[in-house]
């Protein structure tokens, strides 16, 4: 229907994520009217997919150079690591400007059913990473059955080396008793205090 | 937060329809698991987009060559044309498997509050197209403000050079009268045969 090309195109668009056909020409038919300028944009940053986005040595989050900001700023507290699933976790514990030490991201979550087994995760360099200066270690995986795994799968890695602790589980702030699962509830009563 | 060329595609992301910030993040993390060659489409059909996606010289559609499918096909009926807003629509019409003339695109509709007027559509190559061999212009534009205005302004300008019709108007297949806007109603009574 549509020339050879422009299909290509809504093909790639429509791989992404939640895209499906109709999205995906929108998108197309969008760039269409983007110019040149916004559109060499685009292909520099999705080149730069292949070349440029390293993951930081020490602690696995995504940077320009060898070390991340958080492993490159020697204000933060270097004896508190925060161990989260992705990249994107990070921004959302940094909005919270409280924590002030550095973090380790791990890539994903150990998942039997999908064969994602603890050694394709960046684990072992958390282990290593722990020696005896590390005074805590917080695990700020999801609340998921994968993110429960993980955290006790490190957990027992870790146990005796340093101190490990876990998010608190609870009821949002805001939410209501009357729409908290029962799940949930369970674990506010048990972190009561 | 994110390395720069990162944060660069979040943003490229963030530029296209109906994508928030979130949603672009989401994009960019699962560009960073594709694999080259994924990547390399994608760069490929953005840069076809700056060189190669012409529109046809008869009718305005999108094509590779000089003319679209539509109007190389000698099996058309070039006799009949029907008049739409965008590429798109010449899919849902296609998808029909009933018409058999062949297309004009306009690419875009009269909007007076946006300041997009007649000059800026194909509708010079429409009139010019329409000779004494041409039977039918069938005026399928939505029916919105827009798109009226737009049908009138073609039927004006097409008025004694040839029969001029518009798609009709009424309940959609497996509507609900109840359920169906009195505008739509009108248009449905009207229309009755």
């Amino acid at each position: 229907m549509y020339p050879r090309k422009f299909e290509d195109l809504i093909l790639s668009f429509n791989k992404l994520p939640g895209v499906g056909r109709k999205t995906a020409e929108r998108y197309a038919f969008t760039t269409l009217n983007w110019d040149e300028e916004t559109i060499n944009q685009f292909i520099t940053s999705l080149q730069s997919l292949k070349d440029g986005i390293k993951h930081c040595k020490v602690c696995g989050n995504l940077s320009d150079e060898e070390l991340c900001s958080f492993c490159q700023d020697s204000s933060r507290d270097r004896n508190t690591i925060c161990v989260v699933q992705s990249p994107k976790d990070i921004a959302a514990i940094e909005a919270m400007q409280e924590y002030k030490g550095v973090y380790h991201v791990l890539n994903g979550l150990i998942n039997i059913q999908k064969g994602v087994l603890p050694e394709e995760l960046n684990i072992s360099s958390l282990v290593d990473r722990v020696d005896g200066n590390i005074k805590e270690v917080i695990i700020a995986t999801d609340p998921t059955v994968e993110g429960e795994t993980t955290a006790l799968y490190i957990s027992k890695l870790l146990d005796g080396k340093t101190t490990v602790t876990r998010l608190a589980h609870g009821i949002p702030m805001g939410g209501h008793l009357d729409y908290t699962d029962s799940h949930t509830l369970l674990k506010a009563f048990e972190g009561r205090k």
